[in-house]
């Protein structure tokens, strides 16, 4: 992998953790990957997480279907992960970018999540511009919860919370600049959020 | 904040998550901020995360003290979070700068911990040769893992990997580019780690 290797490839990846706080986190994390239709996309786990590569698409419709299954466990279910598009260091998972369009995890149960999101446009001058112009997508989306160091509080329902970041995502990597990395972090069914439920 | 503010302080933040996988989640964070000194750095939580801001020297000191605590009640432990510098948005905390180099947390407990990094020089059009200059130091301190997607693998003693990841930041920053982004995602106790642990 070196510098002209970058951006040459427009597989998109997710390198992620699940974290049920739970004694049975083992079961709630095998449970939600079960549950879930990962066939459209690449997908490795080791030691300490997990990394989906295949069409923008597919990886925010898997991302969020695992959320979900773990998120109905009702127990307290934190994510941690990073979005990616071009630097693929190399082209595992590519052949992904032939699977059809059509998602196939379709399930609408409505989950209230708060997270705090950072983009980071790589080797763009312009790269502040960028974040401005999604921070205030989220407002005109209504899923903006606070501003904060080094992150924007992102919240509400699931559906619309992961609609907003396919969204952000797919119009800050179109700007003519290729290697673009965002990363969420996502609490569920936490004790800190009673009172803000369904807000 | 705009453009033109960034990289205007010196101070360093690490906005991070722990995540204690068991029921007795609650008392396992609490433990560990009770048990960590964190007088010299600002520190606020919100329901997702929690920031802290100061010296560098004293932001990873705390940080590490902060995981080492929580790893030593035995329990499977995550930790997430983004070291930043460059970018302040505002001046909250700039007091801390003030505070004495002594470093408040000792404990030298050994620990394995598995852990996995990615560094993001914003505005530097050189930024991978940076990446490839710190994976490379990883493999000279004896803390490289493996090679992956969007990220490094990091691991042995926690003291040699958090030692690892200042000298990092601090290089990488030091280039003369202004902002720059490391995220770290660490697993400790894990049971994926059984026949790795002090290897």
């Amino acid at each position: 992998m070196n510098e002209l290797q970058c951006g040459t490839s427009p597989i998109v990846g997710f390198r992620f953790s699940l974290h049920p706080m739970t004694d049975r986190f083992v079961e709630v994390i095998k449970g939600a990957m079960k549950e879930t239709d990962t066939s459209a996309v690449w997908m490795h786990t080791d030691d300490v997480s997990t990394v989906i590569r295949g069409k923008q698409a597919h990886v925010f419709n898997v991302a969020k279907a695992i959320t979900l299954h773990a998120a109905k466990t009702g127990v307290h279910v934190a994510l941690n992960g990073t979005f990616s598009v071009g630097c693929p260091g190399d082209s595992a998972g590519d052949v992904y970018l032939d699977m059809p369009d059509e998602l196939l995890n379709q399930d609408e149960t409505k989950q209230y999540v708060s997270s705090q999101f950072a983009l980071y446009p790589m080797n763009n001058p312009d790269y502040m511009s960028v974040i401005y112009r999604e921070v205030d997508r989220a407002k005109e989306r209504g899923v903006f919860n606070e501003s904060m160091h080094y992150a924007s509080g992102i919240h509400g329902d699931i559906h619309d919370v992961f609609d907003f970041y396919e969204e952000a995502f797919e119009n800050a990597r179109s700007d003519a600049h290729r290697h673009l990395v965002m990363t969420v972090s996502m609490s569920i069914n936490s004790p800190s959020h009673e009172g803000s439920v369904k807000r």
